[in-house]
């Protein structure tokens, strides 16, 4: 596959997703009776990427990029700071593809992510837990080992390959009325949105963002990119800020974005845990707790719902902190 | 179906199997290489019966015991005793099938399963937490209302349904060289037992139970039932000791138990929730914990394993009891 530099065709996602599919699981899709009514009669559909390899739908970006990599790329191996999903996803990908991967990592972070991601072979450099920190340490490391950076988000490489969920999704289930996905960088959103905009035109396609985080919420307001000034949330994957090329996607193709409450994103959380019997991470339960929080604008309707991932820390569950509320 | 007064046979459990599909899932059989990988290269195959309807294989046993209540006795209602599944189960076949339902709880009982089977119509007594007191409440229950009293495992309506998870697994495998089901009354393992017998005759067919609570152990080596002293287990659905009817086919028809440490059930329910993404309950992962001590037994073998149950209060976790251990 060849590199992309604008964004995504609806043949550039079938390609990229043709291409990927030796490295990917192709999820299922699951419905929830109890969940539809606690949604005012929604019929939610809900793609799993917590089943994806490694545990969320970074595999596909990260598969996505790195087969486009060039020859002389590959030997040099690809570089990214991250203590989340996507270093892991970078680090299984690279393993499978005999790749170097280096991983710029803040050095609190959790001790199971680190561990799995090293599980997959990639070199852990470990800096201070400040953005300015990660940046400058990955700028090192790019600059001695000659690697390539794998941006998270804020590349059409990978938006091609996140895009590739909602193609599944909206290929395995009928006409739905709606999908929605969470917003950290955009990448995810990005991806969903053309896949949603190109297989089903007339489809409302919906973000949701942590309130304490809202700055795609805003800077979609404001019309140009704004960022957080606090990353005080739960939802530890939604952090971050959009990046120009995502901005620029989120502005064309989305319809709206829901801002949801802590409260309510650990409740969504659990009400997955409880009823559906899987894992998901706070940040893949932000979209549930938007429709659960705007039953008015969902009954009703098909809606797809995009979890993200499954990759949570056991020892720090949220469950103590926002108790059980009746339903 | 008419109710059964000898072991099921074959043809039971087909017949059984098809009267409750109504009431059923049919759950997934799944697979996780990491942790094929941590049993020394087994090959795992799990009957998800934590995505059965009600949370868990309980259902398979109600449904059948409750299809087989004769018309005059569906309407006075049927009785048990159950702090847990059986309880969820018998209450939500009940309110399917328009049959009143009177659950003996302990007043002690975790909130959310009580919730839980009273959102499915059934009508809860409390009784203080001890098993003369369940026990003398039902029998005043059941005096009053004429309501058929379900036993949760001593009956062979019971047992014949609960075969069906693993006739299921059977089918939905090939070869499997062994077998595995927690033991708690045992009404999960002598279906099991028989299913497998019936099916595949030279397959192993392994019990796996607490340490703390191993009356099947026990009562297997001495020839007669014996009782537990203790309730020291965070296998809350293991308990129980078993009856004359599931001791008799424990006796003919299972090769061996495994008992197992409460740290190591706990460590076996850590890696399904983190490596497969589903939630376990506790009881659930006893099998699995067996395997993981017992790898030499296993190791190269085809092996099924019931997944019981997925009902676990997210409010009491044992994971912090427990820290992650490296593997």
């Amino acid at each position: 596959m060849n590199k992309l530099s604008r964004i995504p065709t609806l043949e550039d996602i079938q390609e990229t997703h043709e291409s990927i599919s030796r490295l990917i699981h192709r999820t299922p899709v699951l419905t929830c009776r109890s969940i539809d009514e606690m949604c005012g009669g929604a019929r939610l559909f809900f793609k799993c990427e917590n089943f994806q390899k490694a545990g969320a739908f970074k595999m596909r970006g990260a598969a996505s990029a790195l087969l486009r990599l060039l020859p002389e790329e590959r030997r040099q191996g690809v570089a990214t700071h991250s203590s989340g999903n996507h270093a892991q996803a970078l680090a299984r990908g690279a393993l499978l593809l005999g790749i170097k991967a280096y991983i710029v990592m803040p050095e609190n972070a959790c001790y199971t992510k680190r561990k799995a991601t090293e599980q997959y072979g990639a070199e852990i450099i470990a800096c201070a837990p400040t953005l300015e920190a990660r940046e400058t340490t990955l700028q090192t490391i790019v600059e001695r080992t000659g690697a390539t950076f794998v941006h998270p988000y804020n590349d059409y490489n990978i938006i091609a390959g996140q895009a590739t969920a909602a193609k599944e999704l909206l290929d395995d289930t009928d006409a739905l009325d709606a999908i929605i996905a969470p917003i950290g960088g955009g990448g995810l959103m990005s991806g969903t949105a053309l896949a949603a905009r190109y297989l089903s035109p007339k489809i409302r396609v919906y973000g949701a963002e942590p309130a304490n985080v809202n700055d795609a919420w805003r800077s979609l307001r404001a019309g140009h990119i704004l960022t957080n000034t606090t990353t005080d949330t739960i939802a530890d994957g939604l952090r971050t800020n959009l990046g120009d090329k995502t901005f620029d996607i989120l502005q064309r193709y989305i319809d709206d974005i829901f801002t949801v409450s802590e409260q309510n994103i650990v409740y969504a959380m659990r009400q997955v845990w409880e009823r559906m019997k899987i894992i998901i991470e706070p940040s893949c339960a932000v979209p549930l707790a938007a429709v659960m929080q705007n039953t008015s604008v969902f009954t009703g309707k098909r809606v797809g719902i995009i979890l993200s991932g499954g990759n949570v820390d056991l020892d720090n569950l949220p469950f103590g902190h926002y108790p059980a509320q009746d339903a």
